[in-house]
């Protein structure tokens, strides 16, 4: 029953605006959707449960998107930041409801820990599909997991500016081109020694990408980058 | 009174193991304890709160370290990975008990989605310490917000690993030195355009790190790189 699923959503939602979550019972969502309790526990197993988007499907259509990376050095992380987008696009679908259960997710403990308890599916996720291409082993799998979490994170910044409607639709399709543009940079950095530069044994570490330029369209770059480094030292005390 | 904070600490750690968290009552734990209900709630506002280590305490320090942190190009991630460190020896010095919260956090729901939520935190205090680094404004910091996500994902990864006994102390402290040098690589690539690193307006980056090295060191590894570069095209469809 779909509709009645959405209609008690719907519901739920107008009271936990209206009164507050935790003033708000099972019984007066059912009375307010037209059904009764019994019907509310055949669609959700909890008032909590209501809030929740169907974290499952999302994950499952994510999911079958890594899939088809393969382990190709050139192709891997972009195909991960494109699921990345599947994430973002249904949100954009969810519209209001994604914006209400925002502000209620923001205002209630418990539900903010579910909230951000749940990005860790998404990170674990990403995390296992790029194993394939880091050659890293489950458990010893650092790159991966930074790689996931560096996808994860540009996402959710994203998602967050929409929630809070700094950002329209077409603007967090923008920002999450970006975004996803600015982690590409950085995983090909993690992935250097592997992959797309060299570190050299004196802990210099060269990184080029996206090549097209000649060594002497680049030296200027690097002799000025050589030339201002500092060593790497911590701060001094304050 | 810390001697009667850290008995009923160890008394529910104690019935948690035995009997299961949720089983267990204050009542069981202050008896345990050798004190009284109202002991057990002077030193803790629940059953839940036992479990989870002092993070404003904690948080603080790694606060005062990142406060020390500059606009200085070269030392503020560097600095911010020193921070991280902080948090790998608290967990550390707690030893047995910091395991002993991990096994039970891992089978318990809720427990769990408190403890993945208190990461918010420190990737929270890690990205307002590197805006100033970066140059951005609250709510537009994407770079700071995944920098700091990956110093958290990678310390996280570290600590997750000598949490289940797969490291010693010594190998986490080493592994630790290891995962954060590879954020330092990605920070330098994320950073690229504005600080240690120069774009062509071809789109080839250079990233050249920890300098020591002379252009002629570093060029054998360049040419190889443009070598070995392949266009940047998304995956074909599967």
């Amino acid at each position: 029953m779909p509709d009645t699923t959405a209609r008690l959503r719907e519901a739920a939602y107008a009271l936990f605006e209206q009164q507050g979550y935790a003033a708000t019972t099972v019984d007066q969502i059912a009375a307010r959707a037209g059904v009764g309790r019994s019907t509310f526990f055949r669609a959700f197993g909890s008032k909590e449960d209501v809030i929740f988007p169907d974290h499952e499907a999302l994950v499952a259509r994510v999911a079958a998107r890594l899939e088809t990376l393969g382990s190709d050095p050139g192709s891997a992380p972009i195909g991960a930041t494109e699921a990345a987008r599947i994430v973002l696009e249904h949100y954009l679908a969810e519209g209001d409801l994604a914006r209400a259960r925002y502000r209620l997710t923001a205002s209630v403990p418990t539900l903010r820990d579910r909230e951000v308890s749940s990005t860790t599916g998404y990170r674990r996720l990403f995390r296992d599909a790029l194993r394939t291409w880091t050659g890293e082993e489950p458990g010893d799998d650092l790159r991966a997991e930074v790689i996931a979490g560096s996808i994860v994170t540009a996402h959710n910044h994203v998602l967050r500016r929409w929630l809070r409607g700094d950002l329209d639709d077409a603007g967090a399709r923008e920002a999450l081109d970006r975004a996803l543009g600015l982690v590409l940079t950085s995983i090909s950095a993690t992935a250097s020694d592997a992959r797309s530069g060299a570190a050299l044994r004196d802990g210099t570490t060269v990184v080029v990408m996206r090549s097209g330029a000649t060594v002497e369209q680049v030296l200027p770059q690097i002799r000025a980058a050589l030339g201002r480094e500092r060593p790497h030292e911590g701060p001094s005390p304050a």
